[in-house]
């Protein structure tokens, strides 16, 4: 079956078994390298690829087993408890450390940390209480973005409270012990992301500036190349490289940026991962997100994150109900031409979730796109 | 571990556990599928991918297991004893058929399938006896091509002929009980390929007319768009189609192609299944010939197999020394931009055996060989 041999080439430790770790998995197979995974509880993302170790990761004696062979430890989630592989005292390097994690982990660790590095941010406060979130609302000005401290993503955790109510009523859903972070309403114009790749040793590359289109609060389709300005173009990628450096990140760092209105840019926040905004590069780059992932944490060599196609959008597959996938309509959408299919083999469904994506490559953005969203909408999972 | 659970998406069986098994595999995973790999012995290329039963794979008892939730069942080389999954009576569709490779493994066979569909191809006799061979090189003139029917690639059961002398040892060498196939020599300027994926209904897509330069009677280098006269590509494009539909291939089959100095075509031979002459595909078209393979035996829609960059070249990596692969000379090859590196995975390492390609893309057919062959050079296994 299939257990994973000792050989010279590198074995990589992922722990998680999402679409991250799936298609990390895929791109360092196809360089000869062997995977382990470790799940909390199997969920079928990693099913038919390389070892799979389902167990409690935070215990030192299933880490012990994971770790065993690896010659290197990443995570595919900023959850994923890499401390605790960390904390065995393990020589096997840890990317990203924990203590990158840690800076982005809490959105108010992470937001102080890009602004004392000098990181243009939405203006912003850590209130540990409700009067200071309602002071600070009061000063800055409704509306204003409360958001939980840890575990928001996707508009779960947040909150735009447009009046006192509404702020009462948010502080309460969201306040944990340290209370909330409390962000102005920014007025931008649209979302931007950088991806970085980078090395222990701090080499680096940055992929093309990509735009990204949400839907519902969640990342509907991405663009590359994206319409911009070279300024404004020149600033994100300066601004998004400096906010990976600022928390050490290694491998690959996805970077959130708002665009507004006068060209400024500001960080919206970081992934220390490959990340969604960055799927179109399987395809599209001379080098994957994944690929240069599995490089810079190896310290290896990073590649190319240059378009070797004119353009590239991606479109996320959403779940629609609650059940096993089906093929049929997958099938459907492959009468769309110059699209790849990327389905994640998760064993539920559920509304929402993530489920896989599409990418369409070719000669203008407003074709691409068109085929795109015409093979995405095929597919009913 | 990773067991093959039952979802509604295809699950692929294949027999042989080779890179293009591996190369199928990375392809169908990537669009949800799972797979099953029968092998007569564990190689370690399907390390780490799906799930491995390794047996006899003429057994009933095997193949009963190996095929329980397949959805199909294909093969990586034309010696998989496909016929022995239909003697079960399986509902079980198995692409190619056996009809298909028995059409093939012959070379004889497949020469005179070739011919009698009208399809042009180098002069040649079937002879049974040394005399009959003997007469065929007198009538057509020195020298000759003289083949083993069964099992001859990369130069390995093949001679040319010069003389009565180097005839007769031929003869020696390569006649089987059927005797032998003797070819007239042809003065082709160059070796081209056609690949086709084919689906049950016929339906059909042809890649770009690749070009494939030998060095010591292997597959060295692949260069594509190929810098080829319109008339000539259409005729090697028609040709091509037209020796699959004589086989009745179904998947992807390749077809090898001399050019001669007058433009004229003629069919060397033919692979019923995934090629190595098709590996740019990867990345250089919008649909790979390992992804219309899965498409083309599950009668799904083909996809494009048009390029999506300018040009590209692959370079075969043949091993060198009789011993495990090592990656320090992987990761010295990324310095090299713009090439993507696929190791195999085997675990034995020949001289001159495949261990691996890499496949480089950009703007000129000049930049791009000059990166794959770097790159392919400084990788040594």
């Amino acid at each position: 079956m299939s257990e994973v041999i000792g050989t010279p080439f590198p074995t990589i430790g992922i722990m998680g078994g999402g679409q991250l770790g799936r298609m990390m998995a895929l791109a360092a197979i196809r360089m000869g390298m062997a995977i382990k995974f470790l799940v909390p509880k199997q969920t079928g993302g990693t099913m038919g690829l390389g070892t799979t170790h389902v167990g409690d990761w935070t215990d030192p004696a299933v880490l012990n087993e994971f770790i065993d062979g690896c010659d290197v430890v990443t995570v595919e989630s900023e959850w994923a408890p890499i401390e605790a592989v960390e904390n065995l005292g393990t020589s096997i390097p840890c990317y990203p450390r924990s203590s990158t994690l840690s800076l982005i982990r809490d959105k108010g660790v992470q937001k102080t940390t890009l602004k004392e590095a000098g990181l243009p941010v939405p203006p912003f406060a850590c209130c540990s209480s409700y009067t200071e979130a309602l002071e600070y609302a009061q000063g800055s000005g409704f509306p204003v973005v409360v958001k939980r401290y840890k575990g928001s993503y996707d508009g779960y955790g947040n909150a735009t409270a447009h009046s006192v109510e509404e702020l009462k009523s948010a502080w309460s859903q969201l306040a944990d012990d340290n209370g909330v972070l409390v962000e102005a309403w920014v007025p931008f114009t649209r979302e931007l992301s950088v991806l970085v790749a980078r090395t222990p040793e701090g080499d680096h590359v940055t992929y093309p500036v990509a735009y990204t289109e949400q839907k519902d609060h969640r990342c509907h389709a991405v663009e590359v190349p994206t319409v911009i300005a070279k300024a404004t173009e020149q600033k994100a990628v300066e601004i998004g490289l400096g906010a990976v450096e600022a928390v050490d990140g290694i491998g690959l760092t996805a970077v959130e940026l708002f665009e507004l209105e006068d060209g400024s840019i500001l960080v919206n926040e970081l992934a220390p991962r490959p990340h969604n905004t960055g799927h179109y590069s399987i395809e599209a780059c001379f080098t994957s997100q994944f690929e240069n992932h599995i490089r810079g944490i190896l310290n290896w060599p990073l590649g190319s994150p240059q378009l070797r196609v004119p353009c590239a959008v991606m479109v996320n597959i959403l779940g629609h109900r609650s059940q096993q996938v089906e093929s049929d309509s997958v099938r459907e959408s492959l009468k769309t031409d110059d699209v790849s299919v990327h389905i994640y083999g998760k064993e539920e469904t559920r509304p929402k979730r993530k489920m896989g994506h599409v990418t369409a490559t070719g000669d203008t953005l407003t074709d691409v796109r068109q085929k795109a969203e015409l093979a995405a909408s095929t597919i009913i999972l």
